[in-house]
């Protein structure tokens, strides 16, 4: 495993036109070169990493096998894709993977002409595989469309919904079931297990052949090329390994599912430096752990997010209240709902970018029943390396339009652990939403915490100059915090976006001359213009600067990078007041003063 | 049937404890007398008919086996429950169902502690089921939970990740599959036809009993006998007969799924009066007929809505190009993706409410990608009759922030078909909203149509009091030009929520006292909040009032009812706005002066 040893059959694959030309005899060497390849890429970058040592085999057997780029060849989630990007002109690009201006952390359209669909969320493949296949036979092109899907991805529901059209249409079209076991963690669910999964997918009308092994080239472009010419809706179970050929990781794939940087022989991670920081996933982990203790009625559910949520010592604690119901979104929040009609006090620890799936259940389930069900919304705003299909960017602005809930934004570790015991104690549901990462240490509140209301954590004392407020949502309080020095600010955490503080809002409108709302979420409709409604809900009227992610998808780098390059970081955040500042002063002049006058509405 | 014949049997039965007294030998009569009840009922009121005739047998059944309300039923969407609320006290106020102050549409647990859950949207009764019976295991009470849902409910998504996580979990549930071949039309997909449903159930790990005949009273009794005592998830297949009993009702079972009032004898539907004014379901049906005969790349698809999507011609006129996925609003959502990567033109015809089932879908696989899909939104805003669970009331909050998607909101026939005409030669994914119901006729427009643009309607002319300005989103329209006459104010039609003309609101800004948006939606996040946001972004400050749906869910009543109810109607616009003129003048009062005073920001 010597970095510098070339790589005498991958060196030669830019695309796989190379790949098919190659001789039968060194496919063998390829796979062990590129294994070879991602464990040291991996070990150097990190990434996610398990997954992909499971597919080296098939990825090859079907770039071999199908004509691609022609042929479609749909992947997944994209957790799995490092030997596709490999094989298909991406292998030193995986060097950048997940940085700013490099590689995509999954699979993207606008890469590469071999990324079929774009992914990152699970069980969208067979969905457009359906309609790739369906558009083919309509424009009677005679090209072959193959979706690749994990067990996991399985249990999602919209993968249930496109087997179910499929299978009644008749689509040609082959599936691909990568059966590893896992999902993150263990896979779980009822067609786990692999007995039944042909039983499963007869009923649906797909013709079943497997399981076979997914390590197992040969036997891999046999059954590859014999399915490619059979027609309709047809269904192939590879049983893989994840972690495949690198020890550790088949020891422990949940470890090496994703990864920080890592020594390439013994396994062991990079210890980061510096004092350790609690994440917020941490906090809550621990809070619910406490609560439960505390409360019998606490139940925790997540949909395939163990260990990402914080959920590992609770699981272990109490196994009987912990339900990882699948990649299903939609089924955890409704399951929420029948206990909570019971009498227990489901949890719900979810990724704000996941939630967007059970939005409908939220609404129709919870919301206009008002039941009270907590959700712990992990990975809000930036979430960094896993790019535009994982920021939790949307939720402040979707959540806050549904009447009964009440959302909660914690600005430090503290006001976390405050957060969740008050959101407990709501008769109906609630959301505490926080970032990925640590979380910042408690600051001295100058006023003490009560449900609903916002506190002033600094006030402006300027007497020159317009008084200008900060009203902060969540953790970049404090990076208002830190631009407040530079502008003698009065500084809010807001604390709730809803019910929003609207005397406050009041208050502040009648002693400062600018408001500026900061957030870590989607301009259109978030806080920020919650704060507008209030403003216009009480007649009043005073400038009001909306600062927060931009009307476009962010991509992959770090939080840090991006919150930088959204103008969300300290020198950004002031870019932006002053030049607004400048803005207002020039519509305050004679010639443009109709807008920003006076309302006249008192004179008649 | 003969409505002033007394219901000997049914008279008797005021809750399920009187059915459960009753002999055995009148159960067939107590059947009888429900199905005429019904009959006479639904051709008086309307409402949703053909699915209930289907389950009086079962309700019987079901309720006389089990201990309700302390054994669980959950009812599967609700347009079946008409016997269920019969049986529970709530026959006579069925007169009044769907109506301001009568009974819910579908099932409601505030109106009676027999609706073990509430339903509307179909696929939630097994996830509540299971999150019932989870609880009634961990708090050791041994109730009893039953599910019943339709073969048309199977089709969703979450339906199926709930089975996998009960049939994994082994939580101790029985479920109904009440398969009578029907969605609102003819149900889909792979599972429909019956022969592999004890294949596909078994795979997920429940015991299957069935098919049994379901209007064979005896057999139903005796196999829930059997199965209430049996433990574990279990399935029970009964095959029913959707407007069983009523022969118009069996012959087309389409029309008669939600019907207006009708001459019981013959079935004849009564005629509305007055001339007949398209609906905008009908003026996107024609378009789409008329523009997929122009472009063969056009394909429709709609997750089981042909009817209440105006697609029927269209189905008819291009079945190749046709696609009813059933009820799985996720799937459709990507499955246009898929197909627009081929350079197809899907066009997804879907209702408000319903597209939050595909939020994710719409964010994650079209909107990141830029896929050039039409969405044609019915019953947007209020829905009328079908209450709390069907309006569309979010929509407008939660698509503008959705970077890359176009909203418009056609506000009349013309502008309708205009819009669409606009959304096929977008890049990227386009949505047009519209309203249930009727559409305006075309205004003699003062501006030409152009993409992103708004059209000013009537100017102020006023040179005393405050200038207004009433913009306007959607069909509302034409309320805002009824109270424009009183207040002499400026009225536009902005017809785009997304992107907005800004420069439009800029120039109003600079002319006006007052700006008021209207919308048929939810304030918060809403497109009047997305005014506010432009005019922050633009350094104006002039006052703004919101109207449009209150921070509450709106129950049922007929649209306009329901439109006066939320301040919506003309009178209640009007009083809004002069109650805001009075806060106005009030504030610009000198001990206000604060918040409404000009700013300071030029004033070093």
């Amino acid at each position: 495993m010597n970095e510098t040893t070339p790589y005498a059959v991958l060196g030669k694959i830019d695309d796989p036109t190379a790949l098919r030309a190659l001789p039968h005899a060194e496919l063998r060497r390829l796979a062990q070169e590129m294994r070879r390849n991602l464990i040291e890429t991996m070990a150097r970058n990190g990434g996610h990493f398990a997954a992909s040592l499971g597919t080296v085999e098939l990825t090859i057997a079907l770039h071999r096998t199908f004509d691609t780029p022609r042929d479609r060849l749909i992947w997944d989630i994209g957790h799995q894709t490092h030997p596709h990007k490999m094989l298909t002109g991406r292998r030193t690009g995986l060097e950048m993977q997940r940085r700013v201006h490099g590689l995509a952390p999954f699979l993207s359209r606008a890469e590469s002409e071999y990324d079929a669909f774009g992914a990152g969320h699970a069980g969208t493949s067979l969905s457009a595989a359906a309609g790739m296949a369906a558009a083919a036979r309509l424009k009677q092109e005679h090209r072959r469309v193959v979706a690749v899907i994990g067990d996991g991805g399985l249990t999602t529901g919209m993968a249930f919904e496109a087997l179910n059209h499929i299978g009644a249409s008749a689509e040609d079209l082959l599936v691909i079931v990568n059966d590893n076991g896992m999902s993150i963690s263990e896979n779980v669910g009822a067609l786990r297990g692999r007995a039944n999964l042909g039983d499963f997918f007869n009923a649906l009308g797909f013709t079943y052949d497997g399981p076979i092994d997914g390590h197992d080239l040969d036997t891999l472009l046999d059954t590859l090329e014999r399915l490619r010419d059979t027609e309709g809706p047809r269904v192939l179970h590879v049983v893989t390994v994840k972690g495949k050929g690198y020890a550790p990781a088949e020891l422990d794939p949940i470890a090496y599912h994703g990864v920080t940087r890592f020594d390439p022989v013994t396994g062991t991670f990079a210890t980061p430096g510096g004092t350790a920081v609690p994440t917020y996933s941490r906090i809550f982990g621990d809070w619910l752990c406490a609560a439960a203790a505390r409360d019998p009625r606490i139940v925790a559910i997540t949909p395939a997010m163990r260990e990402g949520s914080g959920l590992v010592e609770f699981a272990k604690r109490f196994p009987d209240r912990f339900f990882d119901v699948g990649i299903a979104e939609q089924h955890a929040v409704t399951l929420a709902a029948g206990m909570a009609c019971e009498g227990l006090r489901p949890v719900v620890a979810i990724y704000s970018t996941f939630l967007q799936r059970g939005y409908d259940q939220l609404i129709h389930d919870l919301a206009i029943q008002n039941l009270p069900v907590l959700f712990a919304i992990d990975r809000a705003g930036l979430v960094g390396p896993d790019g535009a299909t994982h920021h939790g960017a949307f939720d402040l602005a979707f959540l806050r339009c549904v009447p009964n809930l009440v959302v909660m934004t914690p600005s430090d570790s503290h006001e976390c652990q405050r957060m969740l015991d008050l959101a407990l104690e709501c008769d109906g549901p609630a959301a505490v939403r926080y970032p990925r990462g640590s979380a910042s240490l408690a600051l001295a509140a100058a006023e003490p915490l009560s449900a609903g209301n916002s506190r002033i954590i600094r006030e402006s004392r300027t007497r020159r100059g317009p008084r200008v407020a900060l009203l902060a949502f969540g953790e970049l309080l404090h990076a208002a915090l830190q631009i407040a020095e530079i502008l003698d600010a009065t500084v809010v955490d807001m604390r709730y976006v809803k019910p929003l503080d609207d005397h406050r809002i009041a208050q502040l409108a009648g002693h400062h001359e600018l408001l500026i709302t900061i957030e870590d979420g989607v301009l259109a409709g978030g806080a920020g213009s919650a704060v507008g409604e209030s403003l216009s809900a009480q007649g009043l009227c005073v400038p009001l600067l909306e600062l927060g992610l931009p009307d476009r998808f962010v991509q992959h780098g770090s939080r840090d990078e991006l919150l930088a390059q959204c103008g969300l970081d300290p020198a950004g955040l002031l870019r932006s007041v002053q030049k607004y500042l400048r803005m207002l002063e020039k519509e305050s002049e004679p010639i443009h003063q109709a807008p920003s006058a006076a309302p006249k509405i008192g004179e008649k």
